[in-house]
């Protein structure tokens, strides 16, 4: 009988994560595919996958699923100039924190190979094959979104998969919904950290930062390439939510400006006892998942 | 001879904690005034101070040094409706985190108090005598503006009795500068976090917001009353950066909109670079205290 093979392309953070959490599921051999010597040998020193190639092309008529762990464009290049080489019947997944640009990428695969979308909710503020472990993705979120042709069997594979893995849960999405969701709870928080660095205020204030500011600024110390290609291809939803931030701290601004104090009060009062909701709802855990209305698979 | 005598007003969460790491001071008693039964009863079990009353006034002209912990309207009321009773000679503190709007309520003193705007750089999320301990300024900024009339020797004694309750430091600057520095690294922050949280797409995220959200909307919860005034009182200088923000917040949509890619890359690559800056001048610690032109004292 024929041996069966997950093939994860890219064996940076989130891949060689993968690979490593991958080992012993089911009947499956962990492949990985790496570009560079360096990641070659890091990733055979860590035993990130049971064979490791530096040609991923050559595997694809052999792989009965792919995980496409490139950056967006990466993945986009490899899904085109690859097309007609993925195994009919495959199953070819990626772990790109955008969805509708991925999924029209995807469109150009043929009918016989089955394409899900995946975001897998975990990460670092390191990358890297160093910093992989098995362990990454415990307790966390995998948002799937299913290609025109997926079926119901690789669905549950992809479920299989996301257990042996120890994600929290497989929750299933739309493109529209996934990079609303992301554009607002991720990338937005992303481009305010750039903006307030952006400040020539920013020199002035080493060492008198309170722990807003340390919170706030966090992750602006990006991965430029990366980010850059996020943005640009979640475009339409990031900003829509920057021009409604824009508007709303503009309103903020005029009442100050005013020195409107009731309607100051006003506003705080709403919007901190939102986030009080938010920190209950979040305390009630995991029924409140259901608010957000993808489905669990 | 003649007992000297500390006198906190306001045993809150700052008030309540200076009240406590102030005891043993020199030769100093440390005397506490509350409002309500239940922070006397609360103030008296935990020991916040050696003796606590009811009725601040009457201790002014015995009082030393006078240490205002009120919320900016009260330390400002406080001022105005007292300020025949001082002992002449007296110091007079308060620790509220905006300095311009309190010493101008501060010059209504006679020229023999000597007033001395203070601003503790410590906190929790929660308020209030319960939460007050003696070690929560250890390692913190005390921020310093001095009075038209401070003397060396009550500038000398502010910094003894920052040394008693274990600051990190002393640094003295002035009330336009220290509400910059506040404007944007501490209130703009807050302006931030609760533009997000109003957003309509605050509920639909539950479960789902990555570490990034949950840090940048972590201080949204705020206290209405307190932030309002703040807001306020600062408003001059928050009403600049948040507009500041905005123009940014605006190129970088600006950019997207256009499909500028090269430019995105750019504004992401400076920011990045200043924010690792940041994170690399903080990583040399002491030393970078001297890029905020504030000098020690």
């Amino acid at each position: 009988m024929r041996e069966k093979q997950i093939l994860v392309v890219g064996l940076g953070l989130i891949g060689g994560s993968l690979a490593m959490a991958l080992q012993g599921f089911e009947d499956y051999t962990v492949v990985g595919a790496v570009r560079s010597q360096s990641t070659y040998e890091k990733a055979a020193a860590k035993g990130a996958a049971q064979r490791i190639t530096f040609d991923p092309a050559a595997e694809l008529p052999e792989s009965d699923v792919v995980i496409l762990c490139q950056d967006p464009q990466g993945i986009c290049d490899f899904l085109r100039d690859n097309r007609a080489r993925f195994r009919p019947g495959s199953l070819v997944l990626d772990v790109c924190g955008v969805k509708g640009a991925i999924m029209e990428c995807a469109s150009c695969l043929p009918p016989e190979v089955d394409f899900i979308g995946c975001h897998p909710m975990a990460g670092k503020e390191v990358s890297g094959i160093e910093h992989a472990e098995a362990t990454l993705f415990r307790n966390t979120h995998c948002l799937v979104v299913p290609g025109p042709h997926s079926t119901q069997a690789h669905l549950a594979l992809v479920e299989r998969m996301a257990a042996h893995c120890r994600f929290g849960d497989v929750v299933r999405t739309t493109s529209q919904e996934h990079d609303a969701l992301i554009a607002y709870t991720s990338q937005l928080m992303h481009v305010i950290a750039l903006a307030v660095c952006d400040s020539p205020l920013l020199e002035g204030c080493v060492g008198f930062e309170g722990g807003s500011f340390r919170d706030c600024t966090r992750v602006a110390a990006l991965d430029v390439g990366l980010w850059t290609q996020l943005f640009t291809l979640n475009a339409p939803a990031l900003t829509q939510v920057v021009e409604e931030l824009e508007e709303r701290l503009r309103a903020y601004r005029l009442a100050m400006q005013r020195g409107d104090r009731a309607a100051l009060e006003g506003m705080l009062a709403s919007a901190a006892g939102r986030k009080r909701m938010l920190n209950l709802e979040r305390a009630r855990g995991d029924d409140v998942r259901s608010q957000f209305s993808g489905e669990m698979i």
